[in-house]
């Protein structure tokens, strides 16, 4: 990685780590013994339109085998391309703005609620540093819902294997069905025993709803903004886009092991000036291919970024000296950590209160 | 309905109402203005098995219409069958136990996050009242993701439509999918105009996939419970089994317009002697043959609780005056008043500290 690296204001490493350690211990503070003083609990869905299916034959359906068939006439009136927002808010929120976490590929918000060793989530870690926190759902995941197809949705949905994301997501070389056989990368953050267990926080994904994911985005954007979004993977673009849309209501994008960029020489991204960027990476993404073609085209985003006089700092986590992480930072041992430099990342951009 | 009326301790009806309204003026007490004091928030998945996939050809995939086709091999292992279950404890509950939040058919746990119209949820409702609260989707559904069919969920998913909810959750007795030209039952509690949003909340739902979903929720009990569960429409039969199962785990089971029940005629429920019940049922029954049909299931399954010297109370709204309410009685405009009178039962009941 040849991202310019993020300057922390002491300037030496061993500083910043110790800033993060800081950060990491006063993240536990107004948590307890009083817990989090909690404003509001809720959801909502965003975005979606109505549809109509016609025409389709009727369907027999059986609740158990022995049970007589039910005649189900799928046609009517639904609900489509809507996505799904939680929040919880504080009395007294030490940041600015609400802090708005979107989730990647394949995945849904839970990846910020839990580890899958069941440890503490993003979700909670930044409730206690101050923010208010809105979690969501995109376009066809998770509590979104998804819908019929190919009369609604328009292709097939397809479903992400354990070994792909072993080897994507970077917990290791080597996937075998087997957990004893399975290859870490040496120094693994992730908690590699409890891999299946995240595996089942997988959901199927679609290739062809990118539009109607940004535009519940950019109106999630509307309804709850000024806010800071904080992005993981194949979420970056619809980040990226929203901000470009609405600098004014975007203020700071923290893109976790971003996945997708805009194209900087075709979009125009002068209103980003205004929109602090933080990148976040772990480590091994020379070790593998995917990664080793995605990283320039996040490389030429951040410097269009700073082309326009905006801030794109990098947090590479192994020249921090912090090794083993891998694209799920958000669940590796070490999220704390990560958490505490990304809040005092935020706090140096005038973030928080 | 015929089912014997719950009696509160006060006995008069309007006594019982003045009672609910100032248990819901009291609910608003704990979160203002220093809020819930909330002590962990996070969530996880239980339930479910690898499943391994083989002998599948590739696919192509393209994600823009221009883009080259991916080739995507979809053999390959994954989770399937499992659950997710969110939480929010408190520092100091005022219930002895945790609250578990068990939602419908073609639902998941959004029901009791929020209301359509934007107003505040049972969760929150139930949170303020002193409850750790525990909310669920079931396998299949929202959060707890879907597996490829028939390859592993064996059958085709169906999808409830609009019309199909505004009749069986008795919004109203006529569907148009113009909301001008909706009609609703009068002085339906419901937000009629906010249906639309509601439906936003709806998910797909396979018939074949009771087994897992009761070993699930089995699972979620030895996890979490002792417990109450508060449980609603088509959960109602895996919450009385699961309290069959775990009649020492399960400290009682509020069925909120339930619509599926035990054969008593053919399952022992000598264990549910221990676990009180408490049936709450909306308006318009009668007019609405499917709950016609059903009624007279739970009626059968109160009198078997009842038979064993259990306890079997039922809160039927229209006789205690309470008019209006559809199947969503917490999504209804007098949430608070039934999330009131359930948890003055609670306390009757001893669940209270």
């Amino acid at each position: 990685m040849k991202f310019s690296q993020y300057r922390l204001p002491a300037s030496a490493r061993m500083a910043a780590l110790a800033t993060a350690v800081a950060a990491v211990a006063s993240l536990g503070g107004c948590a307890s013994p009083s817990g989090l003083a909690v404003k509001d609990v809720g959801s909502f869905h965003i975005g979606g339109k109505q549809v109509t299916l016609s025409g389709l034959p009727e369907k027999e359906l059986r609740f158990t085998p022995t049970a007589p068939p039910i005649k189900v006439n799928p046609n009517g009136e639904f609900e489509a391309e809507q996505m799904y927002v939680q929040y919880i808010t504080q009395t007294a929120p030490k940041a600015k703005y609400p802090l708005l976490m979107w989730h990647g590929g394949g995945l849904a918000g839970v990846t910020f609620e839990t580890k899958p060793d069941g440890g503490e989530g993003w979700q909670m870690a930044f409730l206690k540093a101050g923010h208010d926190v809105y979690v969501s759902d995109a376009v066809e995941r998770g509590r979104a819902s998804w819908s019929r197809y190919p009369e609604i949705f328009t292709t097939e949905p397809f479903f992400r294997t354990k070994k792909e994301g072993w080897e994507l997501f970077r917990i290791g070389p080597t996937w075998d069905a087997d957990p004893a056989r399975r290859v870490a990368h040496p120094g693994a953050q992730f908690p590699v025993g409890a891999y299946d267990q995240f595996t089942k926080q997988f959901v199927p994904r679609w290739a062809t709803n990118n539009a109607p994911t940004q535009a519940a985005y950019d109106a999630l954007v509307q309804k709850v903004c000024p806010c800071v979004i904080l992005v993981h993977s194949q979420g970056s673009t619809f980040a990226f886009e929203a901000a470009r849309k609405a600098p004014q209501l975007v203020k700071a994008v923290v893109a976790v092991e971003p996945s997708g960029a805009l194209d900087v020489t075709k979009a125009d991204i002068s209103g980003l000036k205004a929109v602090p960027h933080l990148f976040v990476w772990g480590d091994n993404l020379d070790k593998n291919a995917t990664w080793q073609v995605i990283a320039p085209t996040l490389r030429k985003y951040a410097d269009g970024v700073k082309a326009q006089g905006g801030v794109a700092d990098t947090m590479d986590l192994p020249a921090l000296g912090i090794k083993g992480n891998s694209h799920m930072l958000m669940m590796d041992k070490n999220s704390d950590q990560t958490a505490g430099l990304i809040n005092h990342w935020m706090a140096s951009q005038g973030l928080m209160k």
